[in-house]
């Protein structure tokens, strides 16, 4: 394997390691790892929640995750001679759990979790259907995953990870506070919240202490939202064999990992809606000098997807536009029309004996296939849901014989929020 | 061939053919042909404007296209038996442009045409950054699209009907125009409009005359946004070998089809941004009684999407999150975060020679894919838009030898709003 | 469409037509139509036999199958300015059945065959398993097809010319005779035939009449073999937008096409195994100057398969040995190995209920796969038959719980030889 | 990971092992290991030669390779309960290189080789028109191959097991030295041989010694050929995800595997044509009691591939038929037909640069695919060879430009047979 730069022992805290890593986003968190363009490495990846969340029956670790806490991730890994400006290249060599353990207490270890979040402590894409905490434990055979809580199915991970990105610069970590600040400011009460401000409790920002730690710790990012340097796209499709390009904002680029997912629909809708884990990452890194703008790449990522990712050829997809539940027309609203699609997905899967926290578990961590397509038919915008009909164990297809209906079996946990 | 039971002139206009569709939504519509499930049959279709657009150089027929016309519909198509709540069963057979012609002035002989609509008619997806109207003209050879307007490129056109559906009962008809009224009433000078009210004005309804036509012109609905009926959807993934489920509103389902489609990508965000054409569509239809509570599909078509669907295996990818371009944080918002991944490859293309326009042009037309990558990760939602290589001439990814310069020669014809 | 330049009218003999075509290969026969580098045309196709297969339910004309007809073929095309050397390139941008005419009595006419060769007659591949005459119609819904005689499947046909070829020159043809001649000598009256000997009796030879007509009758080569000019290569892999690269052997190239198949698996292994069908193609053609030495093309096509075949992505594989029924080893023999791959899928079929001779009818018209996997590994070649399960209407996946039986229906008729 | 049920150490030779393997089949080698249906476990597998194979510039150790030493196999695995006439099932959960290691002496350790076998050892595919040794060493980074040897080429590694099986029983081993031997006997100083028969000479039996040893030694089968049991199938589509179904022909199966493959072209026809490599398989089993019958399957695996095999979406192929290079003329020979594809296709990779050899050897070790597109065509079988042109660095597509010319670099080792 390649040279493991940034070790995680399974038994310890992420706070415990030789090397420790960070949660934030800031320009002044220091490398924790130093490698040079053309380098190949591994990094073992944390999950996100740094063990809180329980191979169980209960939600309660669900309900309960310490949102604060989050992502713990693998780096900064400083690349020599990486400038502001640069565009740099990230090949994903192999993303895979835990390498070589495969039972435990970790996540990552031969099984993950998918969460529904209850209101109170995030939400979720249907945060309104589903106001509660539930939780799916997936267990993995290989690359192909099922479920005691979610029966009847199975099917290969998309093996990605769900955060990777650069570090940003003084300037852009206070673009990023500015402009999300003012957005809770809208109102700052809501549950779940609009944003979440810089919070320094339970901050991790690798070898800092004292006042610098404090400093930076009251200033630094969340990681939860994507950003202009890449960090928590969620994007299902970064498997094994991508090559992804980051815009550069600081000398050395920082470019750190987490929040690995063993397999993930598009959207991630239940918020912890990809089966998460710890495991490891391969990488090989480069550069384009002076690529941002070469390439018009200010911000976010551009990539190419590997060619191992799972495929399926025959889906079950579901519709749906910019009209609320409750009947209110909405403006050209992409999102809205994939939450009416994806609640149209769970109403159907209902009908085959799934209750709807089964099925939009499901929808969270299969690879189904989320798209905008249409966006310009004034007023409504049409989002469509693929199902891949392979992953299930009977046949989903309607028909005039109507469903088949299935023994859900002991259900996804619930713990009321 | 499957019988022609719809058949089209393309020497005429659409109100001049022996069977005389319609343009607007109405339970009142008479059928205009009367079919029986398990049939295969064939309907001509007229490209949307009814042959408003030119082969040629300039824009201004973009700039002055007649919304108040669209979209010319081949229909209704009653089914005997159908009823309201049984699923109506569309298998698409076969569908493309005009057969036996392959030259003339009308849009599917032998050509297609994309527009950018000028924000004083309607506008797209990109309006602000794209408030003028532009054109470009797509020549056919087999199923393989090219541009003299876009150069450099050529692809398999994913040919799908941009528009199919059944008639609204009365209730529904009466919701659509409650709910797009109560919209419209908040801004109703806005420029682009925020919907399309009923317009008698160019209204086609069939058969109807006389006082019932004044009457049904004045309620019925307009054509361009996707509802519970289907309609409008732009899915592009409904290509030859899909099969459909519309849900049933109306004694005999009355089903229309039209806004045929040589090739389109994920939004059709130039607004008439799929490659337009008029055609032929084979289909063959049937019943499932009572599948609307069966299967619990009450509103918006569920599919099966085709095997035949063109296969590129190699993307470059775009990633967009929900911040404004002069930097204003939106709360999860997929729509922005889709625009901002649309402009990023809309960037990055014109460091290789293509103006802005044509790369917006191409973006609506190509079969590029449009996935919600991340609709949770508050505040941002992250959209990805993903471009086949293949379909390009050169080689269009970043590298450290930077981008090459193609000749984007004589351009798209651009006609000031 | 494209310009029709060899039309076939369905009411008529091929030899009976405007233009006459040709069912044997000869430098001499003159071109029937003459193009230019370039240009995009329609040909009209027969099926293979001319009409002489019936849309029935008995095997007489299988068995009684005139081979001295075969191939009617649409041609010669010359090329204006191809020369002896030059690479001819053929886009096929559109192929299918015969346009606007579903039903009727000529195949292609909505439904084709698919025959199992008695012996006597030519054989097929298992001939020693399968010595008599079988038929299997199939019919077509738009690119699907279905039989009465092979019921509990239906799959998209992935359309293709199985015969495209240029014309000989006067030293090629003459090599065929010599060797082909050569093969037959050594066992003169075998049944079936080694090898088809120049045959003047239903020889059709385009406008060539007279002494010349006899001259040329008793030289041209049958166009059953595929050979260095391409021809009767059966590649099932020729769909739509394939681009082909043919050797130029004459002048003008003389290229010619027959032999349309709906659908075919790899080996067209009942002889007729393809679903035969008359219909149309639409070709682009232009010239590699000197590409044969240029690209080392010194015999038989090379091409680029287009991206619109059906898609499948679920199979169950059957290998095979090069050990003879009886047990006897031969030395790497792929041929015989494939033989045993299919036997192995046939009879594993025959357990769902299908006659051997249905599930020999399947292999060779649905679209299999089939592979050299292994051709080193002395003394055993080994190859593979790979069937999607998505064409079964039921689950032919091995399990404990062994297999459905499914109701085979009225069969495959049968004509003893 | 799965329980390490079989492992090997790296530094240590294959008998020196704690648990010892085989390179023979013969029921009465004792299983080296037990396991019960539904058991996920570990392999270690050595590459083919035990380490005989360096990582450098020199063709001696293909040259002189020895091919009594091998395949030396991991097992056998006796499962708990099985008997002659099940089926068992084997579903690859992974497979891999060695993992945790890749820099080391020992193939798999980080790379992998490619070989033509010289004509006096084994010959290849095409041994008359390359008798020489040659040789190609290819590097890992993650799944990608890429060579010094072959250069301007990388692919994804469609990894998999060459060899897995059952053992045979007493009487099948009898049928198998009977009928090779009888084979042999035609042609008994054959070079290459025409068969390898039993060879007591480097025979690894497991646990056995003494006189068992002799005795087993001298009646075992060598493992070169796949049979009725599996064996050396070479099929490269047994990827990750792949399920296969086995015949048993002993009580407890005794199942064996060997010979991985980092990637390998259809044939794998340069002999060790396959990029070669150690490593790791996990695997799951389980029993069809009975299954032998009740599928009708008596020998030869069947098998389900897996999903996530690289995608590739275009593809440049060469057609061969059954005419030898010297223009004789064989009676449809599928074997001979994809000699002269691949001999096409060496032909025209050498226009762009590449030594005929190295053409061969990339045609051995990437991922391309080897069709029998015609059986039946009387004399002309026709086969196919389908190389994916997204894993060449430049554009080998055939167009009026010519061929770009490579820089073939320091070519492919070699050594005089």
């Amino acid at each position: 394997m390649p040279e493991l730069i940034f070790p995680l022992d399974s038994s310890k805290k992420f706070t415990d390691q030789k090397i420790i890593g960070h949660n934030r986003y800031h320009p002044d968190i220091p490398a924790a790892v130093q490698i040079r363009p053309g380098d190949t490495f591994r990094l073992d990846c944390r999950e996100w929640f740094d063990g809180a969340i329980r191979n169980d029956d209960s939600a309660d670790d669900i309900r309960d995750a310490p949102m604060s806490c989050v992502h713990v991730l693998s780096g900064p890994i400083a690349v020599e001679g990486a400038q502001p400006g640069d565009l740099l290249i990230v090949d994903i060599l192999d993303v895979g759990p835990i390498p070589q353990e495969d039972s435990g207490p970790l996540a990552g270890q031969g099984w993950g979790y998918t969460g529904i979040f209850a209101k109170r402590n995030g939400g979720s894409f249907l945060v309104d259907q589903f106001p509660d905490a539930y939780k799916a434990i997936w267990d993995f055979r290989g690359q192909v995953a099922t479920s005691r809580h979610v029966p009847g199915v199975s099917f290969t991970g998309n093996i990605h990870p769900g955060l990777m990105g650069t570090a940003p610069s003084a300037e852009l970590l206070a673009k990023w506070n500015a402009r999300e600040g003012e957005l809770i400011a809208t109102d700052p009460h809501r549950i779940p919240p609009l944003a979440l401000p810089p919070e320094p409790k339970d901050a991790i920002l690798g070898t800092l202490s004292g006042e610098e730690f404090d400093r930076v710790a009251g200033e630094a990012a969340r990681t939860a939202p994507p950003r202009e340097n890449g960090g928590n796209q969620d994007i299902k499709n970064l498997t094994k064999g991508t090559r992804v390009f980051y815009p550069v904002f600081v000398p050395g680029a920082n470019f750190s990992v987490g929040d690995l997912h063993f397999s993930q629909g598009d959207g991630e809708i239940t918020f912890c809606g990809a089966i998460e884990m710890g495991g490891f990452i391969d990488l090989h890194v480069d550069l384009i000098k002076g690529g941002m703008d070469t390439y018009g790449v200010a911000e976010n990522a551009i990539f190419m997807p590997g060619n191992v990712a799972p495929q399926y050829s025959e889906w079950l997809a579901f519709s749906g536009t910019s009209v609320t539940l409750n009947g209110k027309q909405r403006y050209l609203d992409s999102h809205l029309a994939y939450q009416r699609a994806c609640l149209h997905a769970i109403n159907y899967l209902t009908k085959f004996g799934y209750s709807p926290e089964q099925a939009y578990l499901l929808l969270g961590a299969a690879p189904i296939e989320g798209r905008l397509s249409g966006v310009v038919d004034i007023p409504n915008a049409c989002a469509t849901v693929y199902l891949p009909t392979a992953i299930f164990d009977f046949d989903i297809r309607p028909s005039a014989r109507g469903p088949v209906k299935i023994d859900p079996g002991i259900g996804a946990p619930k713990s009321p929020g």
